[in-house]
């Protein structure tokens, strides 16, 4: 591994460091040298693979759409024009209508998923061999594609979390509520899909201990870099697993140890991508943009545009129309709210109904990167989504559902194209990922990474802007900064 | 001044630097400059008191309550229950209803200033004599308790600033229109006042110049020095000032630096606590909790409370009595809405009318600041406001209203009797400034920073953290972390 020596002049290690220790931090580099790690102290990658494939037959998973209109615990709430559970609680399908001068005065009408709770996602983390290792789960969820997919330790809502109503404990719950500052790795807000959820957030933790700690079923322990792996094959990695990852931040490190990288990365024969990869991930300085340029293009985009958002009935939407079996776009674009009956279990049975989203087809998210200056940028496209919390966040270079865009066909969207005509050789990362399967019904994107070659220009359309990776982190510690398709791509990055 | 030989030896300066360029900038060493030169190029700061008063009594200015029912140019309008304009530009009052589990579970109702198009607050800046200087504006605004302050050379709404109505040009707008982003020396989204403002924001924009330009009468060019030691007199400088200026940062130096920092201090007989404040603001490292920590710590608040407000009628707001003349609180507590005819010029006389707020009282706004660990440590509260674009932001150790918090006197509100009785010694700060002239009516709170005694223990409340002055300007650049009471006082902070 490149880092094997590295440790031991480590520039967080002695408070002579040139360099400040805010920047360089011990997590950092438990988290970077575990992202070196292919091989866990349990399970190999492949093992792993083989494990999840035999947790998948061994369930048995029945989902059947039911009627929208009849299903079972929810009903349509004429007060507040919204599907909702009987309890109230859970989620709602709201209607809403939007306004926005964004691509020129525009105004649409849509349904949309309204979970005002903040969800939570843990991972336990804890070193085993000195490399720190993540507690997953092998968790159904009955809109996966294939029903198992790992997911953090720990997926509760607030009410769970809080135990107000003093439902079933979660698993592991404790160790998160009773988690000591020092504990904490990671401890973010972060968004859920804008076009779908109404200003939807999840807490991502990950906190690290150091005690025994049991074991239970479904669960088992993984490197960063055994995560990372499984990321570059289709739908193994849940959404909410990918979201807590892409908050791991590896630390700014200055041009000396830069330097020292370059130097290993020879010394061990790093693939090229990879090692411009880690340099973009590790490098503060020699980006196209200051970070004050890029809050700047920003603020002046949240200054020029509007996005008003108003709640208003289901059944008044216009464009779409609400049948007994679903809510559809009256050209079935863009997605479809259904109902589901699931059935769960071997021996002991869990039954539930609840609707579910649809998408009308897959999605296409890629980020287009270039070798700038010496160091990789990302084309990063600032993107108004209608459930955003804050307007506009950064968004892959290419955001679409991808026969979609194509349909429409008046402007041509910036790098469809590029990405879809991208050579083999051009393709860092290129796989099926599914989004939250408790909520959408098989809904997997295509992911890539495009690495562009000379014949693309430096200079980007309005709206998008050049990062480098470690820029790309800085803005993701800050909730709402990078949407969930961004993160998801960099939570795949490898360095190995 | 304690830099003049220093420059020269500016991290910044070269690649072969230990710091990375991106921690510290051109820019941070210019603002640092100016902040420490307390002599302009053209008037001297006693001139600008002098100046101010004059421009203060050459204008005529009128400003007489009239009855809210029969303001002229707004109405109440029925189906959107609020008072607008006929045009319906401007701003409106509103009505919103509030819940809340911040402290228990809790509603109330009020009115608030509802104005959802962003504000351009622009200042212009110039090296003379290899300083910059600040290009500030003598401005009349009726609210202010004198009318004339200084504000920053451009205070526009979005609609002056695209020029979309073809109105009036504002002065000197072309500057920031046309202005390059190698000119754009800062430019972020910033919060007003929560408790008055729903959600409303301003862009702040720095920007240089270097050409020649016409400065028009009642403008004058200001060190940041100048300014700041203008500051430490009551109500010179307006909160739009005071804003932009807050946003300023003057880099992240290594600890080899802050070393040189702590020689010249004594080198050059800096007041010990001058001293104290320098280093806080310029070492990133040395500070009790990391910026993760700080992030964690408001991940917790923004996910374990909620705030919901929706707008209802002005009309049935429980709690408050709309009167011929005012909507006030039915114990008259917190602020009333009145209306205004304004008159002002002497011999071309402008006139309107319009509603504004008027405050119950005084407020207190007061960081109570602590040596820990060797570094100056700032206690800060992190608080809800009903009108706070993402429900908590950070805000000053106290913020009330002086006489309000008393009355209700169940709970002593943290540090409150502590700044109160704070002896003369201990207080570092302690002036009377105004809020925003153009919503408020005569508005000024008292704005305070109190060095803790021994007595004060390390341990804060809950929903209270120690943090450097470093760090509030690393949250400071990001919208909506710090509100504008937090930011005033920031900008208040002199080295000099």
């Amino acid at each position: 591994a490149p880092f094997s020596n590295y440790e031991g002049r480590s520039p967080a290690s002695g408070a002579q460091s040139s360099m400040s220790s805010q920047s360089v931090s011990p997590t950092n580099l438990l988290f970077l040298k575990s992202a070196f790690c292919l091989e866990g102290a349990f399970m190999s990658t492949d093992d792993i693979v083989q494990w999840l494939a035999e947790q998948n037959q061994k369930v048995t998973v029945n989902v059947r759409p039911c009627p929208l209109r009849e299903i079972q615990g929810w009903h349509y709430d004429e007060t507040m024009g919204r599907i909702q559970h009987d309890t109230g609680k859970f989620f709602s399908i709201d209607g809403i209508s939007v306004c926005t001068n964004w691509n020129g005065p525009a105004e649409w009408q849509q349904p949309i998923i309204n979970q005002p709770e903040v969800g939570f996602l843990g991972i336990i983390t804890k070193e085993f061999n000195g490399v720190l290792h993540f507690l997953l789960q092998a968790k159904i969820e009955p809109g996966n594609i294939h029903y198992v997919q790992l997911s953090p330790t720990l997926q509760a809502t607030r009410s769970n979390y809080t135990q107000v109503h003093k439902g079933r404990k979660p698993l592991y719950l404790d160790y998160f509520r009773n988690a000591k500052p020092s504990q904490v790795l990671l401890d973010q807000l972060q968004s859920e899909q804008g076009g779908r959820f109404l200003r939807k957030r999840n807490r991502n933790i990950i906190i690290k201990i150091d005690e025994d700690i049991q074991v239970y079923d479904q669960f088992t322990w993984l490197t960063l870099g055994q995560i990372k792996a499984l990321m570059q094959r289709n739908n193994l990695l849940n959404m909410d697993t990918r979201t807590v990852i892409s908050g791991i931040a590896y630390g700014n490190y200055s041009p000396a140890v830069i330097g020292l990288v370059d130097f290993l990365a020879r010394d061990h024969e790093l693939r090229p991508i990879k090692h411009a990869i880690l340099k973009s991930a590790l490098s503060p300085v020699g980006a196209k943009h200051s970070i004050e340029t890029i809050i700047s293009f920003l603020t002046h985009l949240k200054s020029m545009y509007d996005l008003d958002v108003e709640r208003i009935p289901l059944t008044s939407l216009s464009d779409w129309v609400f049948e007994e079996m679903v809510i559809r776009h009256r050209d079935d674009r863009y997605f479809r709210v259904i109902a589901v009956d699931v059935e769960i279990g071997n021996r002991e049975v869990v039954m539930w109904s609840q609707p579910m989203v649809e998408p009308a087809q897959e999605g296409l998210f890629a980020f287009v990167v270039k070798e700038i200056d010496g160091l990789l940028h990302f084309a990063v496209q600032a993107k108004l989504e209608c459930g955003n919390h804050d307007m506009v966040e950064f968004a892959p270079t290419v955001q679409c559902l991808t026969g979609d865009e194509r349909q429409t066909g008046s402007q041509a969207l910036p790098f469809l194209d590029y990405v879809l005509s991208a050579r083999p050789e051009q393709i860092l990362f290129d796989t099926m990922q599914s989004e939250e399967g408790g909520r959408f019904y098989r809904e997997q994107n295509r992911y890539a990474i495009v690495m562009a070659d000379e014949s693309l220009p430096d200079q980007l359309p309005d709206r998008y802007v050049w990062m480098t990776l470690n820029q790309l982190h800085y803005f993701i510690q800050f909730n709402n900064y990078l949407n969930i398709q961004a993160r998801s791509l960099v939570a795949a990055i490898s360095f190995t």
